[in-house]
């Protein structure tokens, strides 16, 4: 095993059949790997009534700062349909300069490219001039319950303190240099039921229709859009998920309907102000709308699920701009700074330090066939490697 | 048993439990009553693979014409839940001048009425100068597939011809003399499906949310309103009786999205025309919605239920004038001429002879302690008792 080679690293990974919430042999590789370059590794299980055990894992190399934090999770989602693998999900194969498996992108290719950046720089200037560490999660596809909230809680009490973080979950839509991200949208997720009055369809005066007001009060979600977006954050978009009657009998008037929807929100709103105009929106249809004419307003609910999560952005310009300038010197391009896309771990770890994120093109995660191209896990180290020397350059000049 | 009382004809009547589709003895009740008045009776069982055999009874007084039928139903809606009635629901129970019993506005005691009617007739006048027949079915509140437009085919096929019908449903909202139903609303049920692409809510651009274009879909059927009636019919009516998706994770973009419907329309339209305005309505919102901006037309089919019952109204006004001078004569009142309400079996009779329909107050029909005040019981039997006298003069000069 050479550690300066990303896919020597990878093959290793994703040989663990670490299925989440299982550690499938993932972290002890991972552990055995970058024992030798001095780290100090910890393996934690974190236990919650509801949810499976999950194993977990920090290590630190150095003692003192600056500090930066490399965050992750071996565990990967399930590989589906076995049969429809051109390659076995777990088998690493590499075919016309790919490497396969569940897991090439997402992310412990991520993984690879920095234990094989950090392992290059050790050999090429000795250990950082500071501390790194390593933050890796077995339940990141998982509820994100037994993760890396509670191992960056656990450290910190501990006395850990950092001063940057990186996450190398995939952020490239296309190809190596698009994006970096550098925040992320918030997500508010609810549910609205609207209570009617059962009746028969021929006499509706008898009855109140539950999805005459239902369909006018997403209507109203949708239309007009929430904001076009800013300079910082993409326009905030709800999406109507699910709309249920369960109502089987053509000839009835059912009694309630229930409309799902979340909305992934820009740093125009927060969760109070964004739960405080969706319910302005079914006020207003619930009372008057075109399609229940003449009634007074409709009996609704509205019942958001557990706490929202905020939008954030990373304020750190040393840390972006030591970040954006090892993707230009790598590859000659400009990354985007975006805050598009789903949630990661970053929304947990942006409350202990600054936080960017970039990693391998996604475009295969979570489909059959996940692969990564030799080439880009080389391209991914080298930027890595960039940044570690640009970062611990910029922050020990401070 | 003194067949002039209606009161004693329906308790024996409401003693026999006829849940749909059982006979319950009803048939067989109402056999060994009308024979002795000089009526031929013939009972046919129906079957279909698909639903259960059905019971029915044809019988007919007098050979010659005019002919008149008398159409009804002895199958009653189960009783729900027994244990919230005050009396027993197959008691026949009187208290307060109300009889109780499941049937006993819909529809036992319009049969009561007209064979106590018919009986006080022969008394005063020997039998009628033409034909009565009574074609009574023991699937009116199942599928109505084994019953009268059965019935109707078989005695049709062995000659039978008929100069009108009445039908002895319930027809008044309040009280005795309210209405006559000269005609029915149409009705048109179906299902629309829209197929969208599922995907992330956090790339909603990767995505085509179905919901989207089928709450503005819905929207459009709902609005505006299908017509505003005319003197014949109320206005057109819409409801969306169920939509559905059955996606249960807050943070996916369903595939696809289903809408049920139903239309109750005026002859402004037929199945047809109606099916043309929908689907035009549909076209319209799939291809430009504001909920689902800058993409192409949304994929949906729909699918229409059966066929549709068309609208009807009856034009045969010797048979109207007969039936409303009856009530005139008894209640003093002049009832209203309506097409309002559900379907009856009328539907299936239209197209054998003109049709009106008169029978009880409608108000405990289908509901717990369902009853009939004796009052009304006596003011019936009289109204049909004119009925029969008016119609078969009227008829008989022709
Ligand atoms: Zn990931
Ligand atoms: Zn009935």
């Amino acid at each position: 095993m050479t550690l300066t080679d990303p896919v020597q690293v990878l093959s290793a990974l994703i040989r663990c059949p670490s299925v989440t919430p299982l550690e499938g042999g993932a972290l002890a590789t991972l552990e055995s790997l970058i024992s030798p370059l001095g780290f100090e590794v910890e393996r934690v299980t974190f236990r919650d009534p509801d949810t499976p055990d999950v194993d977990n894992l920090y290590a630190r190399l150095g003692g003192g700062g600056p500090h930066l934090m490399f965050a992750g999770h071996t565990d990967v989602v399930p590989p589906g349909d076995t049969a429809a693998w051109s390659r076995g999900p777990f088998s690493a194969d590499i075919a016309d300069g790919m490497m396969y498996g569940r897991g090439a992108v997402d992310m412990k290719g991520g993984i690879a490219c920095f234990v094989a950046a950090l392992a290059r720089h050790v050999e090429a200037h000795g250990a950082p001039a500071g501390s790194v560490s390593l933050l890796i999660t077995g339940d990141e596809e998982g509820p994100a319950i037994n993760g890396t909230e509670k191992l960056l809680a656990h450290a910190a009490a501990k006395g850990e303190r950092w001063d940057a973080a990186i996450v190398g979950e995939p952020t490239n839509p296309d190809a190596m240099g698009d994006m970096i991200k550098i925040g992320r949208r918030g997500s508010l997720s609810g549910t609205v039921t609207v209570q009617g009055v059962q009746g028969h369809v021929a006499y509706p005066h008898l009855a109140d229709n539950p999805l005459r007001s239902l369909i006018a009060m997403t209507a109203a979600l949708l239309d007009p859009p929430l904001d076009s977006g800013n300079e910082r954050f993409p326009p905030t978009n709800l999406e109507i998920t699910s709309i249920d009657t369960g109502n089987t009998a053509t000839n009835v008037i059912p009694a309630r309907a229930t409309a799902q929807f979340n909305v992934r929100f820009s740093d125009i709103w927060d969760g109070d102000s964004l739960g405080a105009e969706i319910r302005a929106r079914l006020d207003a249809a619930a009372t008057a709308s075109a399609l229940r004419p003449g009634r007074g307003a409709a009996h609704y609910e509205i019942e958001f699920r557990e706490r929202p999560s905020p939008s954030f952005l990373t304020r750190d310009q040393a840390l972006i701009d030591s970040l954006s300038a090892a993707v230009a010197s790598v590859t000659g391009r400009t990354p985007e700074l975006s805050t598009t896309g789903g949630t990661s771990d970053a929304r947990f770890i942006k409350s202990h330090c600054p936080v960017v994120e970039f990693g391998l093109v996604g475009k295969t995660m979570h489909m059959v066939d996940e692969c990564v191209a030799l080439d880009d896990l080389e391209i991914l180290t080298r930027i890595y490697q960039a940044f570690l020397q640009g970062w611990f350059h910029r922050a020990g000049a401070n």
